[in-house]
């Protein structure tokens, strides 16, 4: 398969690139600095993007974030930044994109625990997290000419909570074999949880 | 307790409003034409409602929609509304209720069914839905002073099924009982399915 891979520079995208590669699938790296930029939250940077890739079997991201702070702290700013980044930036990529898609293509896009279980001071994580995920329940059964779209939810990755010193994790590598399942599969609007 | 409940003149919030004033709880009705006026999209609109009515022990909003088209038709447009309506209004409500709420006080919002088990068209729905449902979640950990926050997830009204000529649908009497046990209940960052 010929596959855009957005968040390519990331912990998780770079496992999922290695885990798509290893499989002889050829992977367009796309990142803020990488071969192929791109800024989720700019739909023009998206629309140059695909342009520039051309026709694609998949599109995979393992890219987004949101405010880290507690609901007292979080500004109108940063649930802004939320919602344009991790919610918008990734519905944006499928928006965008289903035209750039052979048919039978396919999307992932990648949630996260805290939407599901969050822990204190994720509020607005948690919001487009969730957001994110029964947009794709939803956008499932809107697709045309056999595009299918899932979603991976990673716990905290092993080598993130290195980083900060934590312990625990999944390993990014076997994450990132959700991955390789899901784009191999036949499933459509299914979120798979990985930890 | 006296409560503000937004969204009073809508099918669900009605049937809320004679469940508690039935169990003797004094309601405070709010919605965009009624006594206490209030536009859900307006922060300003929601700050001039709690400097109106004064101190409270509960907010209870049956109030937000989205946009309801199939992903190929939704425009920016569908989703700015979708994600300021439903979700950030709501998301306001309770972010500028806090200080308005006596310790121990809660919030209720009303998600929807198509958060969890969209059908084809509702794809913004669905989306804003399942991220007011995580922003609940996640709320319930950051809230100061014992105040509680869950949410009510209705299945299709039997009321609003009639109007549209479809069968089946819960009865909004029965939904509003979900509410009232929140309301006297302990827990917190629940969604109770209702349907």
């Amino acid at each position: 398969m010929r596959i855009l891979l957005v968040g390519a520079s990331g912990t998780i995208g770079k496992a999922v690139a290695t885990a798509l590669s290893t499989k002889g699938h050829e992977v367009l790296a796309a990142s803020r600095h990488g071969a192929h930029k791109v800024d989720l939250q700019n739909a023009d940077s998206i629309r140059a993007l695909y342009k520039q890739v051309g026709k694609l079997d998949a599109v995979v991201s393992c890219s987004g974030t949101g405010a880290w702070k507690p609901l007292p702290e979080l500004q109108d700013a940063d649930f802004d930044f939320s919602l344009a980044n991790k919610l918008m930036g990734n519905v944006n990529l499928v928006r965008l994109g289903v035209e750039h898609l052979n048919d039978g293509g396919s999307f992932i896009v990648t949630t996260g625990v805290f939407g599901r279980e969050p822990i204190p001071g994720v509020t607005a994580l948690a919001m487009v997290n969730g957001g994110l995920e029964s947009f794709v329940r939803g956008a499932a059964l809107d697709l045309p000419r056999g595009i299918r779209i899932n979603a991976v939810c990673p716990p905290f990755i092993k080598e993130t909570a290195e980083k900060l010193g934590m312990p625990g994790g999944l390993p990014a590598t076997e994450n990132a074999k959700a991955y390789v399942e899901l784009l191999e599969g036949k499933q459509t609007g299914q979120v798979v949880v990985t930890g």
